[in-house]
């Protein structure tokens, strides 16, 4: 018989949800639909919707009805264990952090990304020092007044990784420098491949039309979704059956759609695979944004880059594209959709100089948090970091360390989670060609349905009911490694660059 | 020196109307964008947020609030006193209709449209009576607990029409039934005007490119607004900043789709014109549903039906659809938009029956909550009047009694504000034109500028400052008067008809 306590915390956390995922229909109304100087009433809506959700979370009334489960807990079902247990955990977190804190914090946020702006129209990083050095403190009361065990680093990236430490980063960063890094330099030595095009006049119309295919034919529902445009692509959940992903066309680069979609469709299939019942709870949300960006780059990058996908799906863009590539071949198409080459700027990446990236961000923000290097001496150890590692130099902090808007958004700790994304897709996807002997076959024939229903099987289901980690050992046989990465990326890229 | 606690009043009704208004949000994007199968927790969602803001502002909060500042009320500004005063009346209305009852109310309404739903469904009655029985029975508790001083009636009528009475309405309709009922009759005889020219193929795009651009000429403003589909074309506000509009698109009828733009429209300009700094507040709020109706109809039909409006516009509209109207010369085309034609259907009316609708409906509800006619009764007493008024025999409840929502939804005393509206708007327009000598010269050449203006300085920028009925006497020295609407409708139909 279900636990009155335990419905009442139920009830009670759901209607936070309800504000929550309401400020959620007003972002994406935001991105996508805002009238161009509609921006202020929609800003104070936002912000009373969010101040409210908090306010609720944090009440006392939460705070007895976990007391309460607490107290009985063995009386409660598996399922409401976990979902108590992790409540309680956020609970913790965030009572730790008072109002005061709170709005502090979120004044901080609002000056640093003002100076960040303004340091970025005039190319500037001393013109955002002073407000990073301020949210460079915050961020350590924070750390200081959340707690942690090894590193106050740990503190802050719990936020975006719960349970994840900077100890694990470290070894999986260091397999990086080791492996990582002379991989990607043999390859800058080699004869570059042509992806000339990708960059002809492709139509609006057909780009969309084709994106809203593709989307399709990977198992994203639009009965419980649909896709807009918005300068910068994302996947948005109101609830596990209505959740959107934005897309954005560009007419001379193909490549930004196709890609985008498949990204953000790997989000909406986690999404959309959250268990409906479990609203608003633990159950029914995601592990962490490591396991969030393991779905959508398995789509983008070990399914949606991989010569065995297009095998059929060439064919298919032909349809929509037969002038642009009527001359390319599936080999070429390969080779030109997976060009490897660094670049300054990490969103234009490709995915093996992009771990660079991240570990520039890391190593330098966890330096910041433990206090052995200071905000000023940024853009020149940035500098130093993208020499050693892309071989690049950067010529202005807009083309270096003022690039992201993380920071001044006060996220720290987050950077790491897009790295543990593609780590986890290539050790899951490892694990799904092992368990699924027809998988590449039914891929060829463009069939990835026997894919998402094995992510459904394992991971999608079952919301938080695993630690990241555990989630991985479960399924893999092992926590995270980046082996697995490194293979992958050794067997493509050898492939193509004839290494 | 602004007042402290009128200031915190301030903040307390604001982050209630951003709740509203995030609720709003969420409404038009169900009805907008909203995948095929997601209304389930959107449903949630709005009954979440729903709830929260009616339980803010029937909290002890507003409560002390308000009781503090009506204790100091001559220390208050004018303005603020006006926003008090009002929010007091909301709040004493509110406050006599207990958690319990809203409840009670909310299921009944619920069952109500379920069973409207189902008779709709079987074009049967007798399904929606008992539900309707009930709707009517908390209705007539509603107004007790409300309380009136003549009719009970009129605690109904005044949700949607502060301060107005049903023995002004018997008064108005009095008229109508005088002088409106044999004029529409004596139409009737006449020979029939040529309205096939809107009854050809008109693209979708072309109509929506022409919807757009005449909603930018009658001055909505894009900065502040959007519009797009709807099967119920709306308008709606999230803040004088962000009035959005729907449209519908019919191929084969292009009239719904111009005057559908133009309805919406002028109900948009009446929002965009309130004063976003009294956000929330009730000066920053429309009047009364029948203001606000005047607001639509003054545009849709004594602007734009007009003979004059068109004498620029038709140029404008052959630009769009040159083949289509190549032989449409105005005066037809001024006819034609004006056909005068019974139909049993209230949403599909001209705008001389269309009072007739609303008159069956009056005496109808009334006589239900004064206890005068019994639900049951209803079908034969909708086709006697409807055979008196409009000449017509109703030959099923779905084309009689069971055509609109409303009653099902427990709103009576809506239906009267539609013809308020045409009545407030026929008044208006003749003052407009007697205080602006060139309107019609500017109307010819195209510009309504001067008019919206004058709407604006007369009626937009007070909110609620005045009531719906000292408004009137304000701008036209008189409260309302059938007359005026009289005197257009003859000298209108008189010229397209010859009576």
């Amino acid at each position: 018989m279900a636990n009155k306590t335990y419905e009442r915390l139920v009830e009670h956390i759901q209607k936070i949800a309800d504000l929550q995922h309401a400020t959620a229909v007003l972002h994406w109304d935001k991105e996508v639909n805002l009238p161009p100087r509609s921006v202020e009433g929609r800003s104070r809506q936002i912000a009373t919707l969010d101040g409210m959700a908090h306010q609720l979370f944090v009440s006392s009334k939460t705070r007895n009805l976990l007391k309460e489960l607490a107290d009985n807990f063995a009386q409660l079902e598996e399922a409401e264990k976990r979902n108590v247990s992790l409540l309680h955990r956020d609970f913790e977190r965030s009572d730790k952090l008072d109002e005061a804190f709170v709005m502090r914090k979120s004044r901080l946020i609002s000056e640093g990304y003002h100076a960040w702006l303004q340091a970025r129209k005039e190319n500037d990083f001393t013109l955002f020092a002073p407000a990073l050095e301020a949210l460079v403190g915050i961020k350590k009361e924070e750390a200081e007044r959340v707690g942690y065990q090894e590193h106050p680093y740990d503190a802050l990236l719990d936020e975006f990784e719960p349970g994840y430490r900077s100890s694990k980063l470290d070894i999986l960063f260091a397999d990086v420098r080791k492996q990582l890094v002379d991989f990607a330099a043999a390859i800058r030595d080699k004869e570059q491949v042509d992806d000339r095009f990708l960059h002809q006049h492709y139509p609006d119309q057909k780009q969309w039309d084709f994106g809203l295919d593709i989307l399709q034919r990977i198992g994203y529902d639009f009965d419980y979704g649909r896709q807009d445009r918005s300068p910068h692509p994302f996947t948005i959940t109101f609830n596990s059956r209505d959740v959107r992903v934005t897309t954005i066309v560009d007419e001379d680069n193909l490549a930004n759609m196709i890609w985008s979609c498949i990204h953000e469709g790997g989000h909406a299939l986690y999404e959309q695979g959250l268990p409906f019942e479990q609203y608003g709870l633990p159950l029914g949300s995601a592990v962490s944004l490591g396991i969030h960006e393991s779905q959508s780059r398995l789509w983008e990058n070990n399914v949606g880059r991989s010569r065995i996908f297009w095998e059929s799906h060439l064919d298919l863009l032909k349809e929509y594209f037969p002038q642009q590539l009527e001359a390319v071949d599936l080999d070429p198409f390969f080779k030109g959709i997976n060009k490897v080459f660094p670049s300054p700027i990490r969103i234009e990446s490709d995915e093996l100089h992009y771990h660079f990236h991240i570990m520039v961000r890391y190593e330098i923000e966890k330096a910041l948090i433990e206090g052995s290097l200071s905000v000023e001496d940024i853009p020149s150890v940035w500098n130093e970091k993208y020499k050693d590692y892309l071989g690049l130099d950067i010529e202005s902090d807009n083309q270096g360390c003022l690039q992201d808007i993380h920071w001044a958004h006060g996220s720290i700790g987050y950077f790491p989670t897009y790295s543990l994304g593609s780590f986890y897709a290539a050790q899951f996807f490892a694990q799904a060609e092992k368990d699924l002997p027809q998988l590449n076959q039914q891929m060829a024939s463009g069939d990835t349905s026997a894919l998402l229903k094995w992510l459904r099987e394992n991971i999608h289901q079952y919301g938080r009911k695993y630690e990241a980690d555990d989630l991985c050992e479960r399924i893999t046989g092992e926590p995270l490694n980046f082996q697995y990465f490194m293979d992958y990326a050794k067997k493509k890229y050898g492939d193509i660059y004839g290494l």
